[in-house]
């Protein structure tokens, strides 16, 4: 009997605050394309929790959010600086390209996910030449790919450099609710310089959906035909809304990634492989050679090899301190 | 109080089947990316419904699974063939032509939302000039935008010509259950020639979802990469298979559109304006001028001018004999 | 012996006066990519025939202008208004979309090529709605694909009001010279709010070239990098350019376009068949049933139906009076 | 007085035999998008160069010629394998991901230019993943971006574990001729597998024009609409043939070429830096600090500084003894 239960943060299933938001809003006709008013609420709650007046949007999944808000931040002959190892460089088959019809993407170095400040500015300060894609917006990620957590000013110095050039900065918040809990103010993110915020709802523990604020309005001009071509403006959007509802009304979305953190320190307690990276999120990234791998996934439980070489586990707002334990109890026998 | 009834059948809640086999669904780790049981359970019940050994894929909207098909079947310098006023040429803001990077669409005309025979043959026997993009696939919708039904066979009478040149085929099933419910026979859909089918779950009363079918194999190839790359491959894919579930493992997709049906032809009983196509499934389209329609608007009830000048009134499995009734009366009154 | 000395204005070879400058340009090491002197004097001389201070580029080919010229004015969920007969819409195999990644034409009518006020004002009145590709440019052709010739003052009546929406005006100027001819001011254009005028070289007499002229200097913003991911920013870019400075530095451009008009002018004199569009510019379009049309090519006279199902008579600077006679002589036997 | 001599093979003018048959084709009125009978005659000369019934096309630019061949080799969601210093990784501003909707592009390692078979052979194993563009295309160049030159057998090493795949191949000849001249067998490139080979005309001393040789006939279906949808289907298309006719009728594509290649190793006789790349065609690359290449600027010379480090010095059919002898006079100065 296999465990998903740290194979990933989407290994789980909706918490039931968002499922019962879903079933709550499953009732009478309502009108469609996100016109609707469980979608109003839920774009209000967004912006509550970010305390901005920034547009919202409800989207399937984080790959297509990502995306189109690289095209829409980047023109096909332009590139993205972001992270080597982020998400929209390693995982995603391309996407942005897909979206943004070629654009290209630029993979800046940096410790434990977080880009080299260095690095950026070396990248910035490259003279734009009609033969290289240059740079026209960068992408960041928070909590990052390996678990940690950017602060505001750490953000903030890798933001200014790029705004200065007039580049547009997109936040790939999959994780945002982990960054949160892990101390991320989420009201300051509005004076950061982001144009494009992902804020994740799959990966928080709600059924699929994402949400996209859009806090520099020019960009959202016709943002909703976009989406619609994109095959991402639902008729039904009250369905991608509603998880939000549940999850932000009375603070679940940042209860349970704290829960998810907290099962990551348990973890982190408890192992007896070498962690590379702070935990400072829901993410532990251990070094394990590739027999142990083996002989942890023989004795039922998945985890994967990541970009680093080192071995992840994840931890959810389903993850249990039970589950943690015996995991531990594995691994010890494993060492 | 403005009352979404009649405006779509996308206006309607998900069905308590689709709803609890969502629910059912919702626990427990699971694998992502669509390996999970549920999304297996799932394409075999599509599978079975169509009694053929095919491809099935779960993605979000009906504008990317078409748009998405259509790539499939079609290079950027050739066309798809398609009622002029299918929801592919008009409703998805050029949707096929963002998916397959300019592909182009040729509109065919024909009564009621079904293509002309004669005008596919004269489109399929035009020359192959290298200035213009010529067709490459046959793009079909049953239940068609009118709500009228194709049979069996002239659905084979369109497709054997295209087939015959070589050309891929592409079924539209936003509203394949109603289509059904009027004695479309779905069996027998493996043997028209069909290359992909969309199965539409959206229409038919589940949350967001779509079954794409793939007859054709060689076109399966890397059809996951396709939909990753398309932001249409969910990390949590049990909740856009759960819905089909419950919807198809006790006939609850065909009951359902029966239903929705049934009150097209109550409606269609007491339309006291000019009904203009045939009532087959569960759509409405009648004459009623401008200043009438701003009086049923006034009265609370949507209804949208659709492409032909008729005022479009639709049903869904949601539809009460009441609400008919009531509308009936309405209308009665505005006559 | 097949004749093509009308089939179309691009069956001529390159004027003396064009080919001389590129035979003059053949000498010596130049920087690359349009950095050289032979590419800055040509630029120079087509900013002084338009009286602009604009960017010019020089790119191999008209559809490739056209294409990245709307490509820069219109993003993918966007659409350009353009005459239903214009070139970008009816033979460019959709090159538009595919620079411009699915971008959407809208095609309107109007007698003899030349867009219709009423039709457009129509088109600029429709409601944004995502499910539509809604307007963001407006594509305009002079001299005509009809041979006709608009005014400063009709331009100018069909821009102002795509320019007080905020959209974008691109203007295919494939027979510019021949409009320039029959009066068009060329250096009007400049005021007429034009934001991408394509200047033709081909079809004027030279080798393939064209002159992209960019007035609204934003738009030019990377345009080297634009032009050079789409394969159009030749390295030995003074080939493309030479053939203008030979064209224009003496006044040639406007001289062989004179003569092509008047050929036209000659052949409408000596025309038996109705001549169904104003004779502005190099172009006849006559009434001939398909019979006559197949026993003039039997005659050996290349001649092609045209979209509005004239017979299309084109003529060019090589065109002679001798030939022109000796068709209109042939075409008096087939009458 | 700036000298380009050095700094590229583009910067040369057209040789005589080039520029003669350019004149010579410029005569009387012919077919338009290469119906015509220069390029019927170029297109046999290359077939009869190459000893292959392959379908030939002639194009404006190598980057097009190269992105367009990458675009029918491979889906938006799989991926070339390249050199990762190849052309069309590293100098083509993501053209082919523009021309293949966001294609990926994996660069290999490897010694001069040339591709390391077991880093070949690595990526040809890599598992077949969704979330990552899997290889569908091998692009391979001869000579190399290094000035080094490929053997038959070299190539067939890496060719053929991709073809085994079923992948397609792609050969970047840009610099063809030169690898002829050093003794590649162009004959024999019809049996390694190669699906598209581009020609490369501009580098080897033509006007600009390029080849693109499809050796696999099923993937010229409709390949001219590909190429006009594209931009690359000229009207006039006898000037982008007759180049070729000029070169290729008397031998002088490598005689030319030849020419280059030993203008490069006389160089290499007195050159005091220290070389790093076997010079086996026609360029050089050598170990340079910044100060000694601003002296060799501020002396008049151009050359670049290239992705190794190293600085280029490029020779062409028009390079001279005589300005071979200066430059190594004053480099001998700066040493």
């Amino acid at each position: 009997m296999a465990r998903y239960d740290f194979a990933s943060d989407n290994t789980a299933p909706a918490t039931p605050e968002a499922l019962q938001a879903l079933i709550a809003a499953n009732q009478g006709f309502t009108s469609g394309y996100g016109t609707d008013q469980v979608t109003a609420k839920a774009a209000d709650l967004v912006r509550a929790m970010l305390d901005a007046d920034a547009e919202v949007r409800f989207v399937a999944s984080g790959t297509a959010a990502n995306a189109l808000s690289l095209a829409a931040l980047c023109r096909p002959f332009e590139a993205v600086l972001a992270h080597e190892h982020a998400h929209v460089c390693t995982d995603e088959t391309g996407a942005p390209g897909y979206f943004g019809q070629g654009l290209g993407l630029v993979g800046l170095p940096g410790p434990s996910g977080k880009i080299d400040a260095a690095a950026l500015n070396e990248a910035l300060d490259q003279p734009d030449v009609s033969y290289h894609q240059s740079p026209a917006a960068l992408s960041l990620t928070n909590a990052t790919e390996y678990g940690t957590v950017y602060t505001h000013a750490a953000l903030k110095a890798l933001i200014q450099p790029a705004k200065a050039k007039g580049y547009g900065v997109h936040l790939d918040g999959a994780r945002l609710a982990n960054a949160a809990a892990a101390g991320f103010e989420l009201t300051a993110i509005k004076d950061l310089g982001v144009d494009i915020l992902v804020v994740g709802g799959t990966k928080a523990g709600m059924p699929p959906t994402e949400a996209v604020v859009i806090f520099d309005r020019q960009l959202a001009r016709r943002f909703d035909a976009r989406l619609k071509q994109a095959g991402q403006l639902p008729s039904k959007g009250r369905y991608y809304a509603a998880p939000f509802i549940g999850m932000l009304q009375d603070g679940a979305f940042l209860r349970h990634a704290a829960h998810a953190n907290a099962m990551a320190k348990r973890l982190e307690a408890l192992m007896p492989f070498k962690v590379r990276h702070p935990v400072e999120a829901n993410g532990l990234f251990v070094e394990m050679d590739e027999p142990t791998l083996q002989r942890l996934h023989a004795a039922g439980w998945f985890a994967y090899r990541f970009l680093d070489g080192t071995v992840r586990f994840m931890c959810s707002w389903a993850t249990t301190a039970e589950a943690v334990d015996t995991l531990g109890e594995t691994l010890g026998r494993l060492r």
